[in-house]
């Protein structure tokens, strides 16, 4: 399972129809959240994600990033939560959340591990890989990229069975790619499986200009949510306030060959109506979409 | 105007239905906030209460009480704000709220001005005086009052005439209470005016157990908001956490012989279905009803 909710697809300040920036990641057997701006507690109820939050990659310390991380962890808290969260983000991560989750009346029953991490430092997980990628905004920042390993490629029987494997244990070890023994030779795994196929990959970049690294993280991405606060005719504004046109946003997925791109941080300007960023951003990509909160998709394997 | 809008009815964590604790109140010349919980500002533009708020008046500061103030106040900077604000709590009002506010990487383009009070330290506005009370929670805590100055007596234009005041500028000074000569004699102001009447009382107390200070600073005002986090069988759950149940709350409402009791702050047991909190309070004072968000009141005048 890759599945992803948008939480809040607004730009700086909320709208009716928009909370501040938090995307939730179920990812096979772990839950993240990528930023949590306020209110995303009161968003996971509605959209119905769950609270069981392994991590939160915050991709920068703007306050619409990252304030609703000290709500929502005190609501687990006090919901009797009792495994560790783990919090990543580049500076002053460390400095900044424990003052902001540390300061006040109440305590954690739980470990909060903060992790400050800088472009490349990689994050294992359980099943996913996480590397933190350079972007260029007004203040340390990077995207997100969720990576999968590589699947083994597909077993074929029927081969095997022709090498003189018999069906059974040795199957499995040859699936695990170990060479086996069967009619009087060595059986490479190389023989009986399809090359590896490459796991799915996610890239969320957080508020940032159009970045290399984005292209690089996201290459060949089965989806990427890169940010589009301007349309066409604010360009001056995104690269004075160091954001991103829909329509640099279509020219990064289609640098990187994604599958999919979908635009979020909106500024107000647009959160009735996303058209004109769809359109734009389509002249340049053709598989764009705009998110809206609560808006699911799920990432099928290639 | 006396406008009372519930911007959050649910104690602790939020639900679907109920964000967390905040009250806009609307006074002649001023807006104010009681409190304002995490995701306060996106319900100020779902009930349109506006932005305009000149002070918040913190009840205590656990976090489901004041979270959202970080965040409100960030708006307000980057919507160009510059007249002050005023931030009025008990202990540690000034440690909590300098470090939560001042925190971060964004700076504000007006002035925060902290004030920590205790109970009785009453806060002049301008058309209105606050009292904070006392209140029995688990951290430093006060209720507070919106008191109105009293207003002139109903004035009588035939009676000043009879006693020979020609209509014109002394019948403006008899109403401001000034003595004038007319007729060869001193007319007093208590003799063409009707007694002062009691301006209106507006009492809130957030989280608490009943406390006679609740029932003096509320005596027979207009309308009294009382917390209602509990019903009939959680009256241990509300000692031991230092809660009211709603029962307690119409007890406080009838001995202070409020002419209103609205009840908020409710367990997340009743967020669908508050009507035992209304027909437990019922049974000790008539006049109640309980909190959604978005609920609005006018207070008229007597």
């Amino acid at each position: 399972m890759l599945r992803v909710t948008f939480l809040g697809t607004s730009a700086a300040a909320p709208t009716a129809h928009r909370n501040l920036s938090a995307v939730s990641v179920r990812h096979e057997r772990e839950h993240y959240l990528v930023d949590c701006g306020e209110g995303t507690q009161r968003q996971m109820i509605r959209c119905g994600t769950g609270f069981d939050v392994a991590a939160i990659f915050f991709t920068h310390f703007h306050a619409d990033h990252y304030l609703g991380a000290i709500g929502f962890l005190r609501t687990l808290s006090m919901l009797g939560r009792q495994e560790p969260l783990d919090l990543y983000g580049p500076r002053p991560a460390r400095k900044l959340l424990e003052t902001m989750l540390f300061t006040g009346t109440d305590r954690f029953h739980f470990d909060v591990r903060i992790h400050e991490v800088g472009p490349g430092d990689a994050v294992e997980r359980l099943d996913a890989r996480f590397v933190p990628f350079a972007t260029d905004h007004r203040t340390p920042s990077v995207g997100w990229a969720l990576v999968e390993p590589a699947r083994p490629g597909r077993f074929h029987p029927d081969r095997a069975l022709a090498l003189g494997v018999p069906e059974g244990p040795l199957f499995g070890r040859l699936q695990r790619g170990e060479p086996v023994e069967a009619g009087g030779r060595v059986v490479q795994p190389s023989e009986v499986l399809d090359p590896p196929r490459p796991g799915r990959t996610l890239a969320v970049t957080g508020d940032t200009r159009p970045t290399p690294a984005t292209v690089e993280a996201a290459r060949g991405a089965d989806l990427l949510v890169h940010e589009a606060t301007f349309g066409d005719g604010e360009q001056d504004r995104a690269l004075e306030t160091l954001h991103s046109t829909a329509r640099e946003a279509g020219r990064v997925a289609r640098e990187a060959g994604v599958k999919r791109l979908v635009l979020t941080h909106l500024s107000t300007r647009y959160d009735q109506d996303p058209s004109p960023l769809a359109a734009q951003a389509g002249e340049e990509f053709r598989n764009v979409s705009v998110a809206h909160d609560g808006l699911t998709l799920e990432v099928p394997l290639a």
